[in-house]
């Protein structure tokens, strides 16, 4: 993350305050940043509420504005001082921060008596700036490993999920039938994955007792089958962990036995004083 | 998969196309295929919904009767390019492609007036279609063996549930009676199930405290319980990983018995020499 | 399970018959039992059914005398062909063998008009006839090992769910109040335990927005620690499982490599025919 | 837990009933305590039955009284027995004494009418005594260590959680709407984690068809992502189990700094012998 030789000093100096997080400046551009994305996280979700909009619309609007302009500053900032905007442009984070900026101005332009719903749309895109928070979150590489060696497991899994919930909940509407609450074959589909993932919002339940039958049926799979991903994770986990010593896993100079705890400061085997 | 000599030229070809996936006719075919079955289930699905039902019957008709023919004639191809025709005919996916195309035929033989019910049924027997989707996926041999091994062990363990449910299902019959919507002991064991599978659809629920309270000595054993099969599945599924580091699927070249495990030397069954 | 010395021939010839698995005679009469079990069981549950009781009341009330006359000359054999019979009748299949009897001829005796909730209560009872069950289930040991071991644990664990569900409970009643349905404290450490064992029925669901930001962490928590037993089962059941080579791991004699499927007739490594 | 030897034999003794479990006295008070704990949470809860509360009123107040007066002593022991008073009173066990009995006295002096809600608040904190009893559950240090390496990772999949149900919930809202129950973003939000959970009231559930399948997503995936947090405690536990096969809980005679693993032979602070 050093900012390139090529910029100029003052480009350089937002580089660091920005992309940065060691100096005193750049980790208060991150606090501020982060106070800033929570902040209009909350507007946009209180804006929601009727109750509120219609006490405190003026402070929502108000507040809107300063977010979209000090994140638009922001997102002008990040492209002067990166050496190659093109890729920032449309990388990740530069299409996310340019998605919370925007709405805002549409909804500006569009005269909202015509295009009232679709201007609401818009203006929900906001929510989307939570995505600027994974910024902030430290790597979490076993895990991501984990995952990503289970997703074809995964995959599959999910797949026969489907097959499952597919081929049950149609024979849940040929048993219930529309008159108990099993509408049409996608809606079935919908309850046999209500039931099957142990969710249970009882807005349709089967009344027959052949229906009520095959439910237990499909409750005791949901619940066996979950032990599938999850034995899939852990394991994977496990192997990753395994693969990748952990960085407390170091050994005595003097007799070679393992260092466990990174506190140590003395090998607790021979007593030699460890060199950190 | 190597088709036998035996076949002419071009029943050889045929063979190639459908069962082979390595030319690129073979993988035109399954793609089509693919996309044929996906199609044919959304159809099915969405014919199920009346006010969609009304608008299209007509291409909901059509679009069947093209699917039914098309699976026809891949059935015949099938059966004309096996050297084995009977084998194919009886083995699981022969009957699902046979089951893939006859209610269509029977739903045009039987008169709709009387038979409607039935004929509604046969009808959405061609979501088994769906099943043919498994041909598309590939093998997950550690994941089947360890549920494989943890067969006997879930079957324990799903036993136990039931035994669990019948008792405290009538425990409850008997505490909350058929006015709090507790009506026969069989509906009480399917509450239980609800409730120990952690689904809890809420259309029946206990009204009285000592109702209450077993309901939440149920609920925690559901909770616990289900680390049970979790736990197992991991352990089997953690095992046969470590057991079998690189599976090779291949065959003894003397009798023909499948070579599991990678390092072997010597056909564990007629004691051959592998050549590797 | 050899039948002592002490026992007369025919005593001898009645206890192989019961206790033993292994002659003809033995596993007829185990197969006899199973049926004649499941059958009292389904007549004790259907017979809760009322559309189904006024029409069958006759053939049940035949069917469970029968059952009970089989059941109680079964029990008086088992103490007449067993050379400790204190023993077995206050065994855990002594008890449930007598309670599986006992209920009918005491409904017998007891008027009905005066007694009919008790009388009602008590044929219940018959429903833990389905423990007997238990004797044909094959030790699963590993299992019951891992959960034994994981059982203080366990313990402490669903003691911390219930403190957590006591205070969160109390605070859910403060928050939400009578007017909302939570009634009472008890009553909201039942809405509690529903909730955090991710059940939800949904009868009683919290309507202020502290309420539902609370209902919130509690959801999470019980998402969360749902992996604390699995974690637990999984690691205690991997462990068990180490600790005790299951049957087919035994070796070579020739070369000791060892052999890891049941069913290998050479040794892999070195071709060595193995003596099995 | 020896006492030191500044304090008077009195105090002594006093320390060795209170914080003692080894001599017949030390027993017999913390069975004492522990039955009084469980008996006045249990006259709280039952204190706000209104039913019970009506009629057991005066029964109910005479018991508290007399709990917090045998409260309020033993902590006044516990604060003289101890030789640094300070150290206990701002301890977490400490501030749990003292919360204990202090809601009964400020009731005692606020007068009722005026301040009626604040008082009932009050009297609920009595229900943290629950955490007295923490005191009595043995300690299960492999479960708390892994739990302990597990946090940060719990902690982003939490927040994960968060970010997903943010943005879902937003969506849902806009699909469903305030008309379907969606009133606002927040509420949406909560849905979104009722869901992801699998928890599933069903007070609000999708009624459009865009709004049902998107619902479908997020059930499959709250049912996949279980698998995360269990797979993450189950390879921690696993390996704070493997790596550390004896804990010792001692301390070093030299520097006072904890001993955890039992083959350490150095003090690993201090590089101390140790003495075994």
């Amino acid at each position: 993350m050093k900012s390139p030789k090529k910029l100029s000093s003052w480009r350089a100096k937002i580089h660091e305050i920005i992309y940065g997080t060691h100096t005193p400046a750049g980790k208060l551009f991150d606090i501020i940043l982060l106070f800033a994305i929570i902040y209009s996280i909350v507007i946009v979700m209180l804006e929601s509420v009727k109750s509120l909009d219609n006490k405190y619309h003026d402070f929502f609007n108000i507040s809107e504005w300063v977010i979209t302009i000090l994140f638009t500053i922001e997102y002008i900032l990040r492209i002067i001082s990166v050496s190659k905007p093109r890729k920032y442009i449309f990388s990740f984070y530069g299409i996310v921060d340019l998605l919370s900026t925007l709405p805002k101005y549409i909804s500006y332009f569009i005269v909202d008596t015509h295009f009232l719903s679709v201007f609401r749309a818009l203006r929900l895109l906001r929510v989307f700036r939570i995505l600027k928070l994974i910024r902030f979150v430290g790597e979490s590489n076993n895990l991501v490993r984990a995952l990503k060696n289970s997703r074809s497991k995964i995959f599959i899994f999910i797949f026969f999920i489907f097959i499952i919930s597919i081929i049950l909940g149609t024979v849940m509407y040929l048993i219930e039938g529309p008159e108990n609450g099993f509408k049409s074959i996608p809606q079935s589909i919908y309850w046999c994955i209500v039931t099957l993932t142990t969710v249970g919002f009882g807005d349709i339940t089967p009344q027959t007792t052949l229906g009520q039958i095959l439910a237990t049926f499909i409750m005791i799979i949901g619940y066996g089958i979950i032990a599938v991903p999850t034995g899939i994770v852990s394991a994977e986990y496990t192997a990753s962990k395994e693969k990748t010593p952990n960085l407390t896993n170091s050994a005595c100079e003097n007799c070679g036995a393992d260092i466990i705890l990174s506190d140590a400061e003395y090998c607790r085997k021979c007593g030699h004083k460890l060199h950190k």
